[in-house]
This record gives structure tokens, sequence and C-alpha cells, in this order.
């Protein structure tokens, strides 16, 4: 019999969920006051839509199945390509720009280790139809503050530019189908394999060597002493935007390459440094997909965050979570008294005062002792002599203080 | 190329989502009110939990496919088998009663009609470890609750008690093994048959007649006249803290089956009766699951609720969500005046305004048709005259009526 949990995969206990909407709740209010709205896709798709953007590699690392129709389909293993598919299939005509973000879970079939699931939370936007540099640093910052603003105190951002590699990358003579190679090896800082095939590509030394100094500048002034072209310009006002919503506090970073084959222009990568290897919580940047998926060319820029690992750096961190707490646990001193105790517990719920009562008949100390697991605030102890006199005895969870309070005045003491 | 939105799934677009993130919202806190803690279990699971719940049919119903390891896994066609695998495998220990909700999406592979979609969501929960008449009332009432709190008006629920049919057909002389199929008859209303199979075995006409009339019954004294069972006096017990809960509007219905074998006692639906064919919103009742999936046996009951259908349901009856809206859309009149509109709307995101800049640097007439689009309650105009006197000018966006407004009092015009 194999029922248990499938590998890779994880049940979330109440304590854990608690935590979990309580961030997800504090992104979705962010993304909301920056204009953003939420947008849902289905959790699977049709295998082609993955492929035509990632490659047939992704395969590998995809949950594909074919459906009883005999479709190829696959769960999603990220949520742009679908979110472009639903802009391309039914929103190409909304007005510009189109800011959407999304709330979901991803799944990819992968060695579990450490921080990594076989299913896994993204959020994430996408921002359609406006490619000025305002737009892309604001979308800079809305990821930047979003990290921010759910609690992590130390976050590092680095921007890079992909036309501004490519342009050199050009200008050394080599070609446009070499680049996905050499990008690679930048992708996984294989530097020595990166000099050595640039040599083999013919490349002079001495502009390997400068392409070294260029991949490792950190300043718009010293990138424009390696090369001239309009993206350095753009790149410069991007950061200057920046600085103008208040991000003082970020590296560039040319090494940056998001690893995929569609980005272009600025992407930039958010790291949490108490995570370790696994620092990265969110990456974006500008990229073409629409016009791959049939739609009318239009710029898009975006990023997504591993929400997952965003709760991990906010756990290192020692961030303290609120915990679902019960404002009142009703206990009943009796059987006969069960009525009266609904009757309290009916109308504390209907003051949405967060309630519970005694439901298994059980006596006063082991109801107390469930009150006290369940982080109960306080016992409200329904007992015939205080009935009488329209009262009830309340007690307080931490202190044990008790008083009795007439039932009229309870809302008010319980609140 | 076949890159569409798979065949009985949905996109949500941003009203969409807003609403059902309204209803979800709502749902939580009653959850919460009521004591009841989130969990979440992954997507899918491995096979054999679905069909050691439901029997090898199901494999026809749902998506079930291999992984690279050859592990059988499917997406989940239903939440209460995962939440159960979950108690068994990591709850047992934790105080009792236990109360556990989700809201979660289910997939089935199912012809797709009006209303039933391939992926749709669920939202239910399970109580563990009680089963006295006032919990199973609660459970009762928290389904009802729920349905009437997110709004809506019309809402029907019936009662019925398993372990009070089994007794009778016991009664009438069948056997424990003849038992789900009569139940699949009642279930699927088929009268005429039942009669027929009841004949055939051998029961006497009088006792089929009688049989009839019981499935018929609408109150417990009734029932009491056909059978005398003490399950019988239990379900009386539950219907009076029923209506100590405050529900004096419910049906008995003895011929509420649920379809599934592990259900017993008390059983209850809840319909919708606007949605006709399709207007079951919720079922539940007690069931048994903790032992077959390897645990220490305990009373569980839950519910479900459709909460696709509980939204189309509430459109139906024509209620009225709110709609997302922008409290304020920041227009620079020239490029000059970017900064400064940066600046503004900054300062409104900061205090929790919902705003948003033009990043197009469009003219005032098309981005006032923009901030019109994105249903904007108030345009802040930014234009170099107002900005030398430290203000700016505020335009009503129903009204169009415009006023200048000093920064320092733009928050207060705003919020």
């Amino acid at each position: 019999m194999n029922i248990n949990i499938p590998r890779g995969t994880r049940d979330f206990s109440p304590d854990e969920m608690f935590k979990r909407r309580y961030v997800e709740n504090k992104i979705r209010n962010i993304f909301q006051s920056f204009g953003y709205r939420e947008v849902q896709t289905p959790t699977f798709e049709h295998l082609e839509l993955f492929t035509l953007k990632s490659g047939e590699e992704i395969i590998e690392e995809i949950y594909a199945f074919k459906d009883k129709g005999n479709r190829d389909l696959a769960l999603r293993p990220e949520l742009t390509a679908p979110v472009i598919r639903f802009y391309v299939e039914k929103m190409q005509m909304e007005p510009k720009p189109l800011k959407l973000f999304y709330i979901g879970n991803c799944y990819r079939y992968d060695r579990p280790q450490k921080g990594r699931y076989r299913e896994f939370t993204q959020v994430g936007c996408e921002l359609i139809g406006t490619d000025t540099p305002e737009a892309q640093a604001e979308l800079v910052y809305l990821a930047y503050t979003i990290l921010k603003n759910i609690g992590l105190r130390n976050i590092v951002l680095r921007l890079g530019n992909l036309d501004i590699i490519y342009a050199f990358l050009e200008n050394m003579g080599i070609k446009k189908n070499q680049f996905r190679e050499l990008m690679h090896l930048i992708d996984k800082s294989r530097f020595y394999e990166l000099e050595k095939r640039l040599f083999e590509m013919r490349v002079a030394k001495s502009k390997i060597k400068m392409f070294k100094e260029f991949l490792n500048c950190t300043s718009i002034d010293k990138l424009k002493g390696f090369i001239e072209v309009p993206a350095i310009d753009k790149f410069g006002e991007v950061i200057d935007f920046l600085k103008i919503f208040g991000i003082d506090n970020f590296e560039i970073d040319m090494k940056i390459v998001r690893g995929l084959d569609y980005y272009k222009g600025v992407v930039f990568e958010i790291d949490a440094p108490i995570l370790g290897a696994e620092k990265q919580l969110c990456g974006g940047g500008e990229y073409e997909l629409v016009s791959l998926f049939g739609g009318k060319e239009v710029p898009t820029a975006g990023f997504a965050i591993g929400f997952d690992r965003a709760v991990i750096a906010l756990e290192e961190e020692g961030y303290v979570f609120p915990e679902q707490k019960i404002d009142a646990y009703v206990i009943p001193i009796n059987e006969k008294m069960l009525k009266n105790a609904i009757k309290i517990v009916n109308r504390l719920r209907e003051k949405n005062i967060v309630a519970d009562v005694d439901l298994m008949r059980r006596g006063l100390a082991k109801s107390l002792k469930y009150a006290s697991s369940i982080r109960a605030k306080k016992a409200i102890i329904v007992g015939p002599q205080e009935w009488g006199k329209e009262s009830v005895i309340v007690r307080d969870m931490d202190s044990g203080e008790q008083i009795e309070v007439k039932i009229k005045d309870l809302l008010f003491k319980v609140k």
C-alpha cells in the first residue's frame, strides 16, 4: 500500500499555513497598491507551451503526461508562459499598460533537496505594453518593495543588461547563433571555459581580457568606457529612476544572464544571502514571448519570486510571525449547560470573535487543557450558578485569573 | 502548434479573480471564527490513495499518470482523502477535536459542460475526534453559515442518516454485501429499479411499500413509527442542537446517500435551487477513512463546498460584488514632471493608498482615458505651474471636477 505523501512534496500544517497566508496576503496587497491585478490560469497546460518557450530539454524537468484524449499536457513549471498565453488568447485588446500578477503553485521533476520541492509556490507579475525606463524601474522597485515589506531585512538587488552584453559579443565578431552557448557559460560562472571558447572562436586575447573586465563592471560610467550603445544610456535612465523610486542600494552585475533565450534588455535578481547556495529569491527582466505565442508584438517584462524561499528567509532572519489565536473557548460545566454554552459561542461568532465551544463533553480540567493547546486567550466557563445571575466566568488563559462577567458585557471583555 | 488553454479548464480575468478572492477570504474568516485551521496538501497524490477510498472505477474519472520514477500518481479529485492521509501520517497525536479546513483546486477528467470543469475549486473541512450530536450539528451549521454569510439568499439544507437506512435494510433481511447496489439506486433516484431488486431479493411486498414510505419520511417522529434504533434518537438530538445553533429551516430527506461507501450516520446536502440541475453546493457527513489509511480509528466528519458553483449562485442571485479600484492615478503633464509624479505616487503607496502612475509618457487626454479604464477614483495631475506652488490638481473621475490641492494635504483628499 503506497499512500504516503509523494516524494518531494509537502503537507502544510495549520501553523505553517497561517504564516503562508499571512505573507501571501501582504504580497497581494503590495501588488494591488501598485495597480497590479490578479489572474489565474490552469494548473496544467499543453506541453507545447513550455517546449516552445524553453526548448525540448525542459521535458526532462517537468511533469508531462497524456490525458485520456491523448493530449500532451504538463503541470506548469512556471507562470510566465501561461499568463502570456492567456494574454494572447483573451487580453490583447485591454488598455495598456496591463499590469497582471499571480500567486500559484508550480511543479518540477527535480531531485528533492533542501529548499527545492517538486511542488512549490511562485508569485510574480507581468507588465505588458510599456518599456519606458520609468516602467522598468517601477518593476524592479516593486520586486524590491515586496521583499522588504514582507519583512526581510537583508536582501541584495543586482541589475544587468543583456542588450549591452549582446552588443559587446557582436563587437567581438561573435555570431548570433553562438551567443547561447557563451551566455550559458556566463550563467553558470564557468569563466575559464568561456575564455577557452572565445579563444577557439578566434577572438583576440586582448579582446577576451577586455570582455572579462567588462563583465566585472559595476557602474554605468565604466560600461561606457568599453562600448558605446544606446542600451547603456537607457540602462542609466532606468537606474536614475530606480533612485527616484527610492532604491540606492543595488549592484550592477553584467554577469546576470537569467539563463533563458527570450530575455533581453534589463534583467535583475534579488538574493537573500542568509539562504546560502539557494539564496536567489527573485529574478526578472524584459522578455519577448507574445510574438512567439502568436500575438502582436508588445513590450513585456516581469519577475517571479520563490514564495517558499521567501518564507524560509523570513524564518531564518528570525521574523516574528503572528499566530492564529482563539479569542474565546466556551466550556459548559455540565451537559445541562451545553445549550447555554452554544448560545454564548453563537453570539460571539456573530460579532466576528473567533470562538469555539467544547464538543466532547469533557470535564473542566480537560477542557481547559485543550483551550490552552489551541492557544485560546480566554476560557468562558458556563455554570448553573452564574447562569442564574445572567453571568459566566471568564478566565484569562495566560494569567489564570478568573472573573464573573454579565453576559451582556461579555463582548467587551472578550474582544 | 497547440498552445491554447486545455479543454475544460479556465483562465480567470482580474475581475473574476477579485470576486473569487473576496469570496475565498470571507469563507476563510468564517472557518477560522469556528476554530478551524487551514491545511494544504500536494496537488497530486499516489493514485492508490484514491482507489483505496473510492474503488478502481475512479481511475476513469481522474487525471492519473506515471512520474519518471514510474510511480502512479493522480491529480487529486477531492480533498478529504489527502487531508485524512495527512492526519494519519503526521497529526494523530494532535489534541482532539482537530478542526481542519482547506481551500484548493481539484481535477476530474469529465466531459466539460456548463458549471463542470476539469479543474475546479473545493473548500471544505474535516472534524476529527468527536461525534457528539452537538459536534455534528455545529458542522452542519458551519456549512450553512458559510453559504449564508457569503451572501446567498436562497439555499436548501437537507439531512439524512445512513445508519437508519442500513438498520431498515437489515430489518428487511437484506445482506450487507447487497447494500451498495441498493444505495446506488437510491442515490440515482431509480426507485422503480429499487423496488424490482428488492422484490428479486425476496423482500415481502408490504415491506417494500413500507421502505418506500420510510424513504419519504420528513420528521423524526415519523421515522420512529417505522423502526426503533438508537440512531434515530441521536439523529433527533443532532436536529435539536441544530435548532439551538439557529437553523430552523431544513428538511429531513432519507434519500440522501452521498454515493460513497465510507459515509455513515448523519449526512447532509445544501442546494441552491437557482442553479437548476447542477444545484448541489455542499455535501457532507460522518465517514470512516482513518482506519482504511492505517490510522487509529477515530470519529470523523466533514463537508465540501463547490466553490465555483457557490460563486455562480451568487452571480445568478444578483449579488453585488465589490470591484477592484485604483484610489489615484498620477499623471505628469510633461516629461519634466515625471520625477515629481513618481514622488507623489511613492508617497501615496507608502500610506497604503492604491495608486498608479503613467508609465507611457502619454498626453493628458490619453492618460485620463486610461485612468477611467482602470476605474481610478481620482486623477492627480502634476504640472509645473502647480508644482511651483507645492500643489497638484486632483480630478474626481466620476464628476470631472478638478481642484488644486497642496501636496501636504493630498493624503486627506485622496483617501
